[in-house]
């Protein structure tokens, strides 16, 4: 049989990888990360790791992803790893939240590749550690979602963490506001240029792509 | 200055510990930790990283813990660490979710101790990682409580972790289920005696405290 480890490589720094990360990367013979024009961020979280390992780079065309992609994907996956020997695919933070590895995962059981999933560290928990603020105490509700806030979720938590803020972050901090909640942004938490934003100005205007916003119900400090 | 890390020791396994945890606590010259009746499972986690430091339980007594405990233990710590040098209170999954570091946090920062958090794996991305389900895929939300769920909770999440969940298992599996939402019964993530259950019946007899429920709403698959 043929193994993948999917391994969250966590929010940028390499000190946030987890022993099992490093275990998992030195045990693999190929490396799999999606291609980010040449690059990606969690290939650069475990250089120091990979030594003269095998990198394979995947197509992921950035909105333009169709099924195809998945597929050849998962045959270059197979190709690429020893029968009974294993492959990393790398993604920042933790496999199981927002990341390409899920529309994998499945494909490659079907293809019979047997499929491990390493935990890794979510950007919002390292966002919230710098920023030193809890997400929940007994009998709080958080709320972890990407895109477009309503009220309604607002309604039904006490911390958030609200991920690719980049379109809409006027309406997004009005709605924050005017519920109740204090917030910051957070961007590249952990790496080169981290910084917490608390200005409404400031955020606005920035438009990196690695950021996103942590509210908590005030009446709740 | 005197220093503490605040250190998410992550679901259990040794292996799920990040790279600044071990650093965090081998920089430690004393390591704090809730006491539970002489020990505590977080400091089973680290211990082969402890080597002979001094370890301090520190009494939080379970359901009636009051602002004096929070209080004493703060004056220990300040009196524990040394003048320019560090200590490690460890706390199982991540140091802002559900902990008791939340509440020594701004107390000691008030006492002028520097506060580090080190954020840790949480039990709910290391069940999640168990059972290969996805947490979230672009558009989703996924929520965090502890203990009663209620329908208007599931209204507004695609995925749910539920911690804390002894009292009233039948309940919130009658409500995942009416509400569309599969669900897996994770307990003691990563340690021995791990295991899924699926059954109602092994879910509702089961015991458990270290033990979570997830669920995610079934047309998202």
């Amino acid at each position: 049989m043929k193994k993948i480890y999917g391994i969250g490589t966590g929010p940028g720094h390499k000190e946030h990888l987890t022993l099992k990360a490093v275990n998992a990367i030195k045990e693999s013979e190929v490396i799999f990360a999606p291609n980010n024009r040449g690059k990606n961020m969690a290939l650069d979280t475990v250089k120091d790791f990979i030594e003269d390992k095998k990198i394979v780079l995947l197509d992921f065309p950035m909105g333009k992803v169709e099924e195809k992609h998945y597929d050849e994907a998962v045959e270059t996956i197979k190709k690429e790893i020893l029968e009974g020997k294993s492959g990393a695919f790398l993604t920042i933070g933790d496999p199981l939240i927002y990341s390409t590895f899920i529309y994998l995962m499945e494909r490659l059981v079907e293809k019979n590749v047997q499929v491990e999933i390493v935990p890794g560290i979510p950007s919002f928990l390292a966002s919230a550690a710098l920023i030193k603020r809890p997400l929940t105490v007994k009998g709080d509700r958080f709320l972890l979602c990407d895109g477009e806030l309503t009220e309604e979720m607002l309604k039904n938590c006490d911390s958030i963490a609200i991920l690719k803020t980049h379109n809409n972050k006027k309406e997004t901090l009005d709605l924050l506001e005017n519920n109740g909640f204090s917030w910051s942004y957070v961007k590249r938490t952990t790496l080169d240029g981290e910084k917490v934003l608390s200005s409404r100005e400031d955020v606005i205007k920035d438009k990196d792509y690695i950021s996103l916003i942590i509210g908590r119900r005030e009446e709740n400090d």
